[in-house]
């Protein structure tokens, strides 16, 4: 791999490790108080998205090939159930904390990819189905969960007084 | 340029693309009367981000080299003021059409890049500065394009019923 072909690489990870760092910045300036209150009547609390994006960041070790969750019990209450669905839900400290841990480690494992790596099937695609569909790969998930990321915030933001 | 390389813009612009296409899903889904609401009280209308969105990719074209703005004046209502500042609105239909247009004009312009080019400067930066901070390219201003695009559409969902 050249270096231009690692400079679209570094940029994307760049673009991620930004968007991780103006989303931790905008959970603190919400606040414990804020992250309580729903972003709209009726939809999900700030508490539900931060746990809701730390489930999904944790998600991202095994989807890479980078190891297994750190926290695989907020898969059950963050993904797959809808906020106030009655499930117990970490404490916000303990959430905090989860966001900071995942988000340390998932970039480490990143930074550690080579440029053909990132060009490799994710988990959830099989062999046979990343021969017809080559796009599918590890960056794909960067790039994918980069939005993700994005269009949560866009719904914190309305946290904020 | 090798293939790898320009697997990457490959993929950038095709989420780029998935995202417009999942927006305009979005925007016929909430409908006009919709669009109209404000996505939480107090806040924007989805109107106003319907013509920011479209004035932000119009604006793209002289960023990334490709030629001038489609709707210049967009910018002074859906970017340089704030929603509900009594500037004259264009009307849904004709948003609704600039939006289509910038989008397909811009795609088309971006598939014609090279890779090369995607890692020259954008135009918000000098040529100086550049050599100082090669990141500054045109493909950074695609990737935070998509995730601006994502912010907003986490705003929109919530006009969906």
């Amino acid at each position: 791999m050249n270096d231009a072909e690692n400079k679209s690489i570094a940029l994307s990870l760049r673009t991620w490790k930004a968007q991780v760092e103006r989303a931790t910045g905008l959970l603190n300036t919400i606040g414990d108080a804020g992250l309580a209150a729903a972003i709209a009547p009726g939809r999900n609390t700030g508490i539900y998205l931060l746990g809701h994006l730390t489930a999904h960041h944790d998600a991202m070790l095994p989807l890479l090939g980078l190891g297994t969750k750190l926290y695989p019990e907020l898969e059950a209450v963050f993904i797959k159930s809808p906020d106030g669905a009655g499930l117990v839900q970490p404490g916000l400290e303990a959430l905090k904390q989860y966001w900071q841990e995942v988000n340390a480690t998932l970039l480490e494992k990143m930074e550690a990819l080579s440029a053909e790596q990132w060009f490799t099937r994710h988990s959830h695609v099989s062999e046979e189905d990343f021969v017809k569909e080559p796009h599918r790969n590890k960056l794909s998930i960067l790039l994918s969960r980069t939005s993700h990321m994005a269009y949560h915030m866009g719904q914190l933001i309305l946290l904020k007084n």
